[in-house]
């Protein structure tokens, strides 16, 4: 019966995209051979394969194929349902003599791959980078005396050297050594996982919350266990998801509609489409690292609801950093009441039903998360192999991004400056004709169009001026849009500033990168140089970074740049003498 | 043309199983509705579709596939293969409105899932155990006073507490802080990684290594890029792999073949059937964690030099622990060359093409790699989103692991007492006539056989003994064969063990546990009680571990049991003055 499913393949052009798992699944029905007879193009087939040419039909699949014996079920009793098994024949005089011809060339196979990266310009070179704790944010090169400034890192507020996080990690590791030394479910689960998820749930206004080894692991195995578990379940994923998002919906195995990035006619339009009884799950983000967009929420929330579907909003980019309590743009959104200690019942991010988030980057530690309702939590805890068959975070991981949650919950002083400090480089660049892909974040995306000289500049800026930012190519963004990604911290005080904004000059000049002005002149290109690109308002407010008196005296007269620079002045011993005050 | 494949889906038996992504990718040849014209099922279909009768034809999915809209791909630029897109129609005039019916019900889907854990008793409960450094291998409960034993961590050696990685952790967390603060390409590769990776290719003799957030992740992403890149890749996998392996094979969308457990005659029959050139993986363990059984890596190095394929072990359960520096078994294969400095040239270690490891288990902190030739490690390096797309290890997690390498390379006590801990629990226990699964290796897995009765022995050991051994059960293990997994360290010392030994013997008597008397009247079971089983040699030998001399003495005349607590509390002071030197 496979052989002739398998013949048929070669005849019919119906049947010779079909994948071996598809062929196996309809070799069970004798129906077949009777439709089989009455094809014209199996007929003839049938026909030439009793005269014996069957081997020719086959295409020489002789090996995986051996017609003389009964296809057998060789399937793992776990099997999943994607991997494609292979019928083989039941060897009958002991061992099959090896089989002729050459072997596979992997180390061969290993170098096309590595070529083709070459070629594209997409190899990556890591950069020898020790960041250090007590000069934050200059690090050293592989010489321990060879200091440069990092400008992107996405240890965004500095926490990694943060005195309180410190101390904690301290003492846990020596109360409770430097693993967990088990999965949750065998002996690695403990206090502090309990105590972290426990404020992870607070900090969203959640019932619930898990931690992963990391987010990319949460986003991965939350997605493809929900895309794999809900019945007919459609995923709906903006255009510029991340990669683990991507990775965990391919996982899934679950239908897929991608909407345009941002756009919430057309993510309308999917939904519309869709049955109102198909669970839809809508994964977005809300600050897209690598061009700093934000994701409408309020008005993704909305469309949910009408149409049926959940929320799944990774927020990576923005815990520590948004809202009140730095739980992330959703949080921001309802800034006052956050601020004021209002009940969280129907803000937007109580509306939103799974939030992500990383201990990694805002938080200075490492690892991913999920909160949501006690049972979705529940849920995934149970099903996600990603989390069940892992070992826990170490103890002092766990205390330390605690310890870094709450302490960015209680004070609003690091993520004011990296907004300020976000402002004053944005507008300085702005001034000196360097293209800003503009956004409302505290992302700073600098347009350089091409991967080699983005590879370039990147070189230059850390060889030449002891600066050091990573040159972001494809696949990461789109062939053409090849940027540097400049992330300012409450550390990047003003000296730091002048000086990366001068070697930007410099590297530009030498290399003859484009500036705003060049690309205005060919109508603009992803928000820069446009000229009736609407202006972009940063997501925190003057008034809630405390400018707005400062800003009314700047709109008499005084220069953006200076009052900026005023501003960081004065604000800077204030938050010095806060960060003190909480140590 | 879309709608005539869908259409041909209904009516064709060839077509009825195929997917929608075949669908798609055959819309693309005009030829086929010539085809389809002559095919005696498809030509009366298509003519009744003329007269208006197709939306009966496609079965009701109208929503899905509006049939007066041309086909649009709806696809991401990155769209992965296996997820599956759904076309839609462009709404015509605004949104459409919302769809009539009653939406999916999310949370009742949660219930469902959990309720279905609860049933079949596989829904886990973890336990909160907060392992102390000082006191190891003891640990605290939620009450910090409230003092029990672990006997089933995989902190193997105790090194998550040993003084020279916690030392080394310490002064990395001041210097270079809590976090790494970027992916391995923007801003998170640093010495410390440079360094751990360059000690983790040497500990295997292998040209190069790459280091994961997991080794879960390590497995995880190599199986799944090298699977899905390499063009009809096969992989053949032992039936009792690892979830992270299950998942990798999944993700890759590659052919796969499941063997026999550690059955080489299977895997060879399997090997046999294939191609010469087609490209195999051969994954499997050393040590298989739930049995503590160990895998043919010789014998599977031969059938991989034979049939062309590339060996990939997992030695998660092994490193630290086997070997004259800790490199697992496959090191241990080779115990004198490796001892005397030999080269590596040949051995089996040398044979394996990809070992994978973990620094979460024996190496007690978190994290895992991959090791194998530099052109694999690199495209590996390239190509997994898993590897490229997550941050870092924190510089003080790879400086600890990389100390606790190192000292294991150095240093043989720790495993050496780890297996004289081991067979002195299964002497003892098999003395007292409680049913443990024979195996090589270090792990003692006591069989219980039912999964309710297993969670009530390990609650009972808990709550009445302060000794904490955690209940295996379905889906780790299959069902009738939960069992009790028991993991002796070098901390565990003779009265741990009596107070282990005699604990158990309680919980059997109290829940009235079959003994390994009562399974050898039903014939035996996966081991235990079989009557004519060959004897299982520790893969440590008495020459290995030093004890020719004294075992010789037993021999003659002295108790088994005696002779090992001998052995034990002379090892005992050698050892702690051996680790007190080392520190």
């Amino acid at each position: 019966m496979e052989a002739l499913l398998r013949q048929s393949q070669s005849v019919c052009p119906f049947m010779k995209r079909a994948s071996v798992a598809t062929i196996r699944s309809m070799s069970t029905s004798a129906r077949i051979v009777d439709a089989a007879k009455r094809c014209p193009m199996m007929k003839p087939a049938l026909a030439a394969s009793a005269r014996g040419t069957r081997g020719a039909a086959l295409g020489g699949c002789r090996a995986y194929h051996a017609a003389t014996n009964p296809p057998r079920a060789n399937l793992h009793t776990t099997a999943p349902k994607e991997a494609q098994a292979v019928d083989l024949p039941s060897p009958r005089d002991g061992y099959a003599p090896p089989p002729q011809g050459s072997k596979y060339d992997y180390e061969g196979f290993y170098k096309t791959e590595l070529d083709k990266k070459h070629k594209d310009k997409s190899y990556r070179y890591f950069n020898n980078i020790n960041r250090l704790a007590q000069e934050f944010p200059r690090a050293h090169m592989s010489a321990p005396e060879e200091r440069v400034t990092v400008w992107c890192s996405n240890d965004y507020l500095g926490m990694g050297r943060n005195p309180h996080v410190l101390k904690q990690m301290h003492e846990t590791l020596d109360r409770y050594g430097a693993g967990a030394g088990g999965t949750r479910n065998i002996s690695g689960h403990n206090q502090h996982a309990i105590a972290l998820e426990k404020s992870l749930a607070d900090l969203h206004a959640k019932e619930s919350a898990l931690v992963f080894t990391s987010c990319f692991v949460a986003n991965d195995a939350t997605l493809a266990t929900l895309g794999s578990k809900m019945p007919n379940c459609v995923i709906l994923s903006d255009s510029m998801n991340h990669a683990s998002m991507i990775q965990g919906i391919r996982h899934s195995g679950a239908k897929k509609l991608v909407f345009k990035h941002n756009d919430v006619a057309d993510l309308e339009s999917k939904l519309a489409s869709l049955p109102l009884d198909v669970p839809k799950i809508i994964a977005f983000e809300s600050v897209y690292s690598m061009c700093g967009s934000v994701g409408p929420i309020a008005e993704i929330c909305d469309l949910a609801e009408k149409y049926g579907a959940i929320t799944f909003l990774d927020e990576v980019h923005a815990v520590g950093m948004y809202g009140p309590n730095g739980a992330g743009v959703a949080e921001h959104l309802d800034y006052e009441t956050y601020a004021n200690g209002g009940s969280p019942r129907g803000t937007v991010q109580d509306r939103v039903d799974i939030i992500t988030g990383t201990l990694g980057k805002a938080y200075g530690c490492v690892g991913g998360y999920i909160a949501g309702s006690s049972q979705m939590v529940d849920t995934i805890r149970s099903l996600a192999p990603g989390f069940i068959f892992t070992t826990s975070l170490p103890p002092a991981t766990m205390a330390g991004a605690k310890t870094a949650i709450e302490y960015q919950a209680s004070y609003q002083g690091d993520r004011r400056l990296q907004q300020l400090h976000t402002r004053a480089v944005k507008e300085q660049l702005n001034a000196m004709d360097i293209p800003v892909i503009p956004n409302p974040s505290h992302i700073i995306p600098c347009l350089v169009g091409n991967a080699e000289v983005a590879k370039k500049a990147s070189d230059l800026l850390l060889d030449k001026h002891q600066i050091y930012v990573q040159a972001i190519n494809y696949p990461t963004v789109p062939v053409g849009q090849e940027r540097l990604r400049i992330t300012p911290t409450p550390g990047h005080t003003r000296e730091f500033r002048e000086h990366l904004v001068q070697a930007l000059d410099s590297v530009w000049n030498e290399l003859g990168i484009k500036r705003t002005s060049d690309w205005a002149r060919e109508g603009g290109f992803i928000g820069v140089g446009e000229k009736d690109a609407q202006a972009v308002q940063p997501l925190w407010t003057d008034g809630q970074l405390g400018l707005t008196e400062v800003v009314k005296e700047m709109k008499t007269g005084q220069g953006a740049l200076g009052v900026l620079e005023n501003i960081l002045e004065q604000e800077r011993p204030q938050v010095q003498q806060a960060v003190a005050a909480a140590a």
